[in-house]
């Protein structure tokens, strides 16, 4: 979570936690067209229409604004990981949901996935460390789903890891042209992707 | 080309071409350990062992060091993209063979790709539209294999252009693990990744 769960920031408003958010989409926007490197301080309150103090009330650093840009769409990724899970379909009807999801999520935020994509070598230290940990826990999700497919002989005897990487590559990398090429929706795109993906994996024998 | 091709660079000698490909490949290295924006001519210069003026009787510009990383991999990943074209073998075959150099190549250059992959927005007009023209230019060579792969009805009635960016995001995105994940040779990924795909898109009535 961005602003909550670590139980030791003071208690905020419902309007601060919604400024906030306008702030970190606004911020994505920059980061995204200009470079997280490249933009300063000065640029993000101007941006945002508010002064040095007022930024910082509502946001602690830069690199403070780049964990919220991910955490924006990595609480959405897991939020959609935790849904999917608790239909108890089918692995390869979770497998399908999972892919839906995920590029809903990436067509509707791509300056964020843009920005935390390019930008996460610029986190440091616990920082750096939360990135990798949710990334990986996400990476298990779809991990978890080819693996009771492979239990339950609905798919071949893959290689669950690897198959969840190059699963998650097919659907992530669609960030650098999901916006871009707007003849397909994402649930379109998702469609065929989990098509051919799954006719990939499938058991021919069940 | 990196050096060579537009016909208006002077002559060089065999062991300039050598030094400044030595060059190149010290800078990918650095860029992608600290950021291309963070990284000064200083200290590019010091990491390869030459003064100001040295380096650039090998190189023009720091944006046109990021133009020649990119043309490394690029420069590769067409010669294998000609190779495998010039096989005539079938589609199948033809796809299996480009995921297989393709990812060889991703682990050869693991620093050169990241470069590229996250800092070609800092490149520059005519720079910028090379850079897309090329990566273009081989997202077709892998749309025309599995078109013909549809013409000759070895492959289901997919959509070329959507899978072949499936394809490639599959493999590209290898370029954020292959190498730290070790339990695997980029000959073993593809392996895998081909029968998947594959098994994805091959026409079960032939």
């Amino acid at each position: 979570m961005s602003a909550a769960g670590t139980g030791d920031e003071p208690r905020r408003s419902p309007k601060w936690h919604a400024r906030r958010q306008e702030i970190v989409d606004t911020s994505a926007r920059m980061f995204a067209r200009r470079g997280y490197d490249a933009t300063g301080i000065a640029e993000l309150c101007t941006a945002n229409g508010l002064g040095k103090g007022a930024f910082y009330h509502y946001i602690g650093s830069k690199e403070e604004l780049l964990v919220a840009i991910h955490d924006r769409v990595m609480d959405e990724v897991m939020a959609s990981a935790d849904r999917v899970a608790a239909t108890q379909a089918e692995p390869s009807a979770q497998l399908t949901l999972l892919g839906d999801e995920l590029l809903e999520i990436i067509a509707r935020y791509p300056d964020h996935v843009w920005v935390f994509l390019h930008e996460f070598p610029a986190l440091s230290g616990e920082r750096s460390e939360q990135f990798h940990r949710r990334r990986h826990e996400y990476e298990r999700r779809v991990e978890v789903v080819l693996q009771a497919g492979v239990d339950q002989d609905e798919f071949r005897d893959i290689d669950p890891r690897l198959t969840a990487l190059g699963w998650l590559g097919m659907h992530n990398y669609a960030y650098l042209w999901l916006k871009a090429d707007g003849r397909l929706t994402a649930r379109e795109v998702a469609e065929r992707f989990g098509d051919i993906f799954l006719h990939g994996i499938v058991n021919p024998d069940r």
